[in-house]
């Protein structure tokens, strides 16, 4: 987007735009995913029904940007905290692929663990596993792209020899990203950063023993 | 259970315990979950409403005591086959613990390809992520005992010196057990023999060069 001064009805779009994700994702987290409506969230956000319908086909795809947007805004504060002019974009590369994916996955536990995030993201995940359009939106918009960055992370190990080069890195990131994420859906089990750890340390070294070099 | 003739009214039971199962099967397949009434699955089943809301309390609970059933009768199918007995309740033991892993893994893939268990497992899952009392469940009565085959297995394969003594089974198995079940859940990728593999070899061996003996 150009960053000159918008027009007063983009400005207005964007002001009703806001309030329809805080809206949404207030109630998916207070009533439950079953009970949200359009109407609720038009009602809330002091907009008009057909406002919403302009801009979504149905109440997954508002709560799906909605997440998306809360997600963005995460990276951003994340970035400014750094003291980063930019949103980062890709996992640092510092030439230690094991204390890289660690500070990744430790703050993956730590949002996991971040209440705001509980409701939304559930109700999107259950709503996917049922409902395969909204599901594959799901995929493509939130999940991919964030296991995207494991996959550039794990190719440039494989460029500096730190991994194997027939390893397949869009498979070999799923042995640390999906347990925790299924750990977390299915309330299985802790998220601590002891356990993401760990998961790191398995997935780069193996469960069998290595023969020592001599 | 005594194997004497049981009483008529056990019979009875028996069998409307057996309509009820496999009404809630259909019916969630057909219709989808969202559509499902405890009428629907007594009307289908040709009970009284009365006589479901005496075994269990809603209909979540009906289609994970249904699934259940059919994850039994899946596995006793499986064990006739092979010509045993009983049902088989470890993982075997062959000495190779990448062979047995595998094997195990490549029957999980073709399972969750069976459409018979999608709609049913899918519907559970997702109400688990909202309920969470039915989530707890469906965790410790399904989820939590396969994996306690492969916390077994891997202990078996410490006890054998195969597994470091120091890694944490119950973690290590989710290496192999939730990328699995994240992709068939998200569908985000293919369900093939071939993943399966990587994942147990990923997880055995490590992603990284091991130092070669000399």
């Amino acid at each position: 987007m150009a960053q000159k001064t918008a027009p007063d009805s983009t400005r207005r779009s964007e002001r009703s735009r806001r309030a329809i994700y805080d809206a949404a994702l207030a109630l998916v987290t207070e009533a439950g995913y079953a009970k949200l409506t359009i109407e609720a969230i038009a009602a809330r956000a002091g907009v008009g029904k057909q406002t919403i319908y302009r801009w979504w086909p149905s109440k997954g795809a508002v709560l799906l940007d909605a997440f998306l947007d809360l997600a963005e805004q995460a990276s951003r504060a994340a970035s400014e905290n750094a003291g980063q002019d930019a949103v980062q974009t890709e996992i640092t590369d510092s030439g230690d692929l094991e204390a890289d994916l660690k500070f990744v996955m430790r703050a993956t536990v730590d949002e996991f663990n971040d209440s705001k995030y509980d409701a939304p993201y559930r109700a999107l995940a259950a709503e996917g596993l049922l409902n395969p359009e909204l599901g594959e939106e799901f995929v493509a918009k939130l999940l991919e792209p964030q296991l995207q960055l494991f996959v550039n992370r794990v190719r440039r190990a494989q460029d500096a020899g730190h991994v194997l080069p027939d390893v397949d890195p869009r498979i070999a990131l799923e042995l640390w990203a999906s347990p925790l994420a299924q750990r977390w859906l299915m309330r299985s089990g802790p998220l601590t950063h002891a356990y993401a750890d760990k998961l790191v340390e398995y997935a780069l070294y193996g469960i069998t023993p290595r023969p020592t070099a001599s």
